[in-house]
């Protein structure tokens, strides 16, 4: 029996949008007022979902505390209340958009998971804006 | 790095179900209360998700900007406070159910949008009945 | 014991926003795409509160079973699947905007309520805009 | 024309976690405290989804009336307001966690839907856990 | 400056409503199948609004970690996973219905928060019925 | 005929909380992680309410596009996509709290709007934190 179990979770941060190759000019040109250089912020609601095989023993694809430990420690812990762009590792070189957000996200969350359970983020950048990254 | 991003909208509209090639009391029997002749309304919740590739130069699969304006154009302006029956071109040989305007929807976005991007409409007709459709 | 018990629920409807005593002109002046003469439509959403002593031989306010009932038949029957300007009595002469469509509900319940219950009605039209009213 | 027809219901139970094979200590350990001998309990909230044809005649995939009548038979008047563990027969001998729940659900929805068409449970215990099942 | 500062929070619990005073046959008829007992279960949304002055030096009205660890050791560890008429001491001798759950609440919380400050208690039962209540 | 209007608007902001009287070992005991240097950031959701009479002529109490442009001249175009202590004048010497900025979005509101109408304004920091202020 195969089976996707999903977890919410919740944090939130500062953030610009800003591509530190392109001139001053053309950031602000495609990132709008998102490069404001004094940062603004977000609420960012997370879906995690894992995908694989029901445990017999337990009626558990995993273990809804185990799963929302693995969320405190690689996600929160890492990116809530923090300034995205100065204060966390990944994004020192990658811009910060929802989409680079999800994929940091991804692969924090897949090294820690056991390797047979399938990965898919859902991230809420606002209520109305959000994006799904599976890992392709 | 292939991903998901969803945008979220809103349009309402009035409209009544009713299959022109059936007799009055048939559309009665399969449409009930739906085949009101002076019609009734719904808000109609759309989320439009498109599926590529990120670009690498702004961290974005699309400016959300560009999908917005594409969703105002193609949708709201089309369907925003209308009667769908009587005063949206595709409905007047076409049943406008949940099903059919989520296609008409598709097919709208799907011909502006870059060609290599896939598409998927979820459309809510009221809070607890929504359909999904991707071209198929 | 003075407690406030809340039931929601939800119909759906076609209407146009028109006031007879004024010219067509000032109408869509005044009303702009909502005087459509096609109608356009809203899933309504309603919160009725009731607000009283509850009863210490049940720990009820009152039986939302029967609360329940009285906004089927006051209510969803009334308004339901209709078009407000042509088929709902009340509106004949009166605008049916948010503020009036809740003035009419809280009449149609607060005559079928036991007297000594207060009543206050908040009416969603669309999922941003809203309104609230006690009979005052 | 291919498409996915959602319609979301609801039911509340009382449950507790428990295998019967494995001793009451290790239930302790494993399930915490939805081990509780004496229950605790939730709001189910479900989607069903269901993916096939178009009619071309009604422009409906199924008639959501239909879909709800059996979402009603099957699922509300099988487990809503109910002991899971006491008064339903699958639980007799299954866990009734969600992964469970939504297996139970998706074969009794199945048997009573027309072959063709495929089936989707979603199905949420809190707010922030659900499971999605769909018959692999 | 006078203002209200809410908090949300999460607890579920098994019930079942009955009054030891009625004979079982007009249990039945009153609660119906609340009254089931081999219990039923809610997930409860809790709304806790406390009304006061907002503090000049740190702009609180209440710094929302004590709120929320107020919310956590006098409603989260007395009612989470528990059943109700089984397990907590109040409704050993009071029906636990909503209203009877959101007195109980406030009165567990009135007593560890500062005399000055208002308390409002809204408690949700299941999405649709919820109730209010401060204390009159 | 007096009612309450209230109309959903959305911003988001970079803040930090810190009060410059204090020293920097204070403000980090009483604010936490939210006294972060580099700022962290929030989706505020606003709900604008005001209350008065119904206007014969049209049915309303205020015109919604009347309003909606208020919140968007007055607290959208101020607040949104901007790090509030360091772009926005009224937090240059007031502590960014919800309690704050709900007071300040009341008092822009307030002097725009006809003196006759009464205004509440409630302001969620995050989905689980929020604020309700009436000028008290």
């Amino acid at each position: 029996m195969r089976i996707t179990v999903y977890r919410k979770a919740h944090f939130n941060a500062a953030h610009r949008l800003h591509n530190p190759s392109l001139s001053d000019t053309q950031n602000e040109e495609v990132f709008g007022k998102c490069n404001n250089p004094y940062y603004h912020g977000h609420n960012y609601e997370l879906i995690v979902g894992v995908t694989g095989e029901v445990d017999p023993k337990t009626g558990y694809l995993i273990d809804m505390k185990v799963l929302s430990d693995f969320i405190k420690s690689e996600v929160e812990e890492h990116l809530d209340h923090k300034n995205l762009n100065e204060q966390v590792e990944e994004f020192k070189t990658m811009n910060p958009t929802a989409e680079h957000i999800a994929y940091v996200i991804y692969h924090r969350l897949k090294r820690v998971l056991p390797t047979e359970l399938d990965l898919k983020i859902t991230l809420y950048e606002t209520p109305r804006n959000f994006v799904e990254y599976s890992g392709e």
